[in-house]
């Protein structure tokens, strides 16, 4: 059952009629709520997912007096961010599986660049709210919370509140996956759910794995077909810390 | 206890710097979300609520085979839509007695000027969820909610789904109070929480009353006080259904 | 469809068979549990609430160490209190917004009288439970709540635990509505199904409003509508305030 | 650690001052509730146990189609039933393990008198709500709740619903406990808290078991213990039953 | 409604094939879990539970301060230890009814032997979990949650942690049951469900009671049935505590 | 931050001892449960996972009448699995984040060797439930999980309930990691705990991958490590995979 690369790239075309290596339309709108330490309404698409950063002058129980920070992520759906309304998680009463994996994934993520000791006995607290979702909303997510992260602790080292910036390294995610067999970049819903095998990468700016997650949806995949996916995957992530470079430029 | 008006209007200075019976500057943006049957963002002052109405064809089992239909509402904050990050009411695991309260009222507002009966079989489902917060909340979300229902069903009469609009009549909100016992219009979070008593008033484009809810804050208030505070609200609640009209001639 | 009073007064009917500005019979039976600080059976017709005040020596969270007190409620319904059994919200595992939406109303209606820093670093909690519901439940509950509160008040003060009283004015409830168009006081179950539009208010002894609660069912009222239940609702709360102080009387 | 009756009858005295074998004052008011198709306030001492049968016209969905009925009972305690106040279920969002434990218990005992094929497709609801706590609450509510799905099914039976008594016999309990080693019957709170073994005993009319529930509480207990205690309940439910008798007699 | 003992001896037989008086065949494996202080996997034919004895250094908020322990119990079933899978609690979101009721009855049953000053400020946490289930789990999970309790004490004496030794004498517990009339021992899944009364009794090495639980089911039970029931009792758990003793002599 | 193998092999150590590429000491043992359609006891070193496969004669909503089944998976910890006890799920109300990735993942994974139209309208329900955990545990619970699948398969075409074998090939997974810079194989949980980088990899018979997940541990690491990682996995898996085809040759 693994996928064979029997497309040529010539009769090829995506659902999206993009070109195979292709990244959406990324917008980064820095500033959107006054009241959070960091704030960003990341646009890919029509995947549009608001990331605000919180300084919380606390840390969890199990790291407390022990002179450390703490990075984590919560995420939601509005209920009309999909195409047919989806249950509210709050009236429901709990958070949905694929919620929490997916707020554990973006914590774990943005942990991996942060010197925690640097940060001080304080939590970063992400929230990532998806007001719209054409896919790929937990790469976006990333790739909005770090910039919203960066730009919380900006304000925090400009307030002499840290000495140092504890932020080593950029984090960004992107999405690929194989569709008819033939990789390709940054999946809309329509291309994940036609997809044989998707992949979520989180990479840092020097090029090294943060998460490497690949999923076979029907179909098993080789390793050649991993190979092509990670290249893909990290030409994309190149051109996205490219883009939260010029975000926090300009904010700045 | 009751408010006495001491206050000389000439040394009056609400803490928003607006003039007693000025409204915030309102913003609408229609078609916000692609995917909801009608879709607004409202923004009074730095008050930002996402209203979306989606066309749902069940109703809740005690109306089924009834042949009417149902109007409902939920309602929800952003955790970092205030000025300190509040806790997520998914994560919790329920909605707090507040957002319970605020969604039955948004429900009652709307089902005031709906005949059900024309609106067949189906639910109109509103999602209030509130991007930032600054006062007037629950307000922004009738008035926004209203118009994001007008969007769907002229979408359903427009598709010949329905024969005839069912609904009949514009509905607005806004909030009012006695700020140092001068009556103020649509109060901010700062004046609301410095209000000796505040109301919120629910009216028809005819201007008759759906809903009439004053609190005391600290501060009892009588009989003129109410009046006057009632008088006020007419007068807004006008202007908020005439940016109403104007957003859905814009949007035809 | 605003209400018109087209009903001429000789021709109407209350389905209670009262006339539109009489009350219900009211009998309160003081000290009716033996461990609460202050018990109140308040029955109002066929309706009957259990209101206990239980006086506690710690507050929340929120006022830990600001040298004041706190006044809240609880509010439950038995299951068989109504025509047709209603589940247990403690099996259903949470408490309706209908449930959360009164208990919020009873408490905000009793610290609107009360001097809480007078009350020092204590709770008073007050439970209504409701034996026998035929309307107006939240009604007599906040009635009934106040009197409970008034002895419990009364036994610390006579212990010397308070050193005043931090009360500081009587706080009773009564429901209006429009039947058939006409004004009526105190609405039992069927009258409050029939009524289209109801208030709930709130006053105190000096005649100042705590809460105004207006909704229209079904029927929009206009602003004489409003004028007319509320000289209905004086009325009536002035009758049961003059039960209070005999019941007091008579407890003393 | 076996109790040693160590004690001389004439020295003894019980907390509650009364003799070794003697009930507490028992008060029995049949059709408290107007709503309910059976419905006793059932005192014992200072326990207050409101005991409402409803008759539902379905069954649970194990029992669906196959032409018998059913029996449950819920139980509860109202917040300020106790001498301290205790937290309110549903506000907690659960049952505690006790709750269920005793509402389970009333439900069985119940059933062991029933004719379920002769109750027909319905369940006979019973609600066992505690006023005011002094011991003995589970006790006082099987003995209750009997005679309140007594006064139901009479009913059902004169209005032609039942064809016959489904009702075979009698049940009524009665706790019993050694109390410094003495036997004594119908614990009282405090007695309860004292004793080092009690016993839960549910009799039919007939004087056959239903249940035997004895715990040693710091004590374990021998056979002979065992044994006199189980002759005292038996001679308290015979009383207990007699009084069912009484009140079914008067009510009719 | 009574049982008689109809049933002559010579023609009566078991659904197990075992005798009247027969226990099943147990098969006690101690250390069963390397980590737990006390592990053992107790057999009694096909009901198998997992009973691990955990050592934790502190005490229930009510216990704080105080200079003495705590015993407790947790019980659980495996989804597939049934013959068709049952839910799985975790994934419902609370324990059962039942769960709470065993759980209860294991943690009372053994604090009845423990001198809780003796423990210090520490809980000794019993985990009870059916990995197979054939009748019997709350009897064999006290039998193996007493030896798993006596194994970690002995662990905590060895290493000089506890000074001498908080349990007073051992304690296991068997269920008995009405077959047919008969009295029979230790009953299986498809005898208990065909029992027409059943009780549960935990006994203390010296012969004394803990726990008596009996209970009719769809038959009630007289005097000499229950006293036959009793001698039967004790005749099953003096095998069983033997069968402890050789356990943790084998162990030492 | 990139891994750099600076330890030369000579000197490496394994806190476990073993060579670089050598798994654990797998034992299986099928059957374990009697009433499961498929059992296996599953053990990788002290990594015990039961694993019980359940034949459900009904599919979940949104696939009824669609004429295919389901496979699906749950997972559990027993609260003293691991070495400091851990809180009951079921007691705590609600299943960890970490709970419900593991078991979407182990579902996942045996749906991509399931024909599902094949199982016809049932559902196959995994229930992994680590009795003792040292590390790996969604490893050995999706190798446990195939073999029980598989076993419960064998029976249902056996007994002519399944013309055709739906699965269609092995599915087993293995950790990996990076221990001070060195690729290792089948961490245990101290490695786990000290490892820079691991990954869960879930492979095919046919050396496809179903699951590629990697997690950078406060080290990220680059495409040579991963290279290396995925050799390791596919060699031990390989073995995983023959260790299967014993089992299900043994219990034939």
């Amino acid at each position: 059952m693994s996928a064979s690369s029997s497309n040529s790239i010539s009769s090829f075309s995506r659902p999206s009629g993009r070109l195979p290596a292709q990244l959406r339309e990324v917008s980064i709108e820095t500033g959107y709520i006054r009241y959070a330490e960091g704030s960003v309404l990341m646009r890919a698409g029509n995947t549009h997912v608001l990331c605000n950063a919180s300084v919380l002058d606390r840390v969890p129980p199990f790291l407390k007096g022990k002179g450390q920070g703490w990075v984590t992520a919560e995420y939601g759906m509005l209920p009309r961010s999909t195409h047919t309304r989806s249950d509210r998680e709050a009236a429901r009463g709990k958070q949905s599986g694929r919620t929490q994996e997916i707020q554990r994934l973006i914590g774990r993520s943005l942990r991996a660049v942060f010197d925690l000791q640097a940060l001080g006995e304080r939590t970063l607290h992400l929230d990532c709210d998806v007001i719209q979702a054409d896919g790929g909303t937990r790469c976006a997510s990333i790739t909005g919370a770090w910039l919203a992260a960066a730009l919380a602790v900006r304000r925090l080292v400009g307030e002499g509140v840290l000495a140092a910036n504890p932020i080593q390294d950029h984090v960004a995610a992107v999405s690929v996956g194989l569709y008819e067999g033939m990789p390709v970049m940054d999946l809309d819903y329509v291309e994940d759910s036609r997809c044989g095998a998707d992949m979520n990468i989180v990479m840092t700016g020097a090029g090294h794995f943060v998460e490497v997650q690949g999923t076979a949806e029907g179909q098993t995949f080789g390793r050649p077909d991993l190979n092509t996916l990670l290249d893909l995957a990290q030409q994309g992530i190149q051109s996205l810390i490219a883009l939260q470079r010029d975000a926090l430029a300009e904010d700045d």
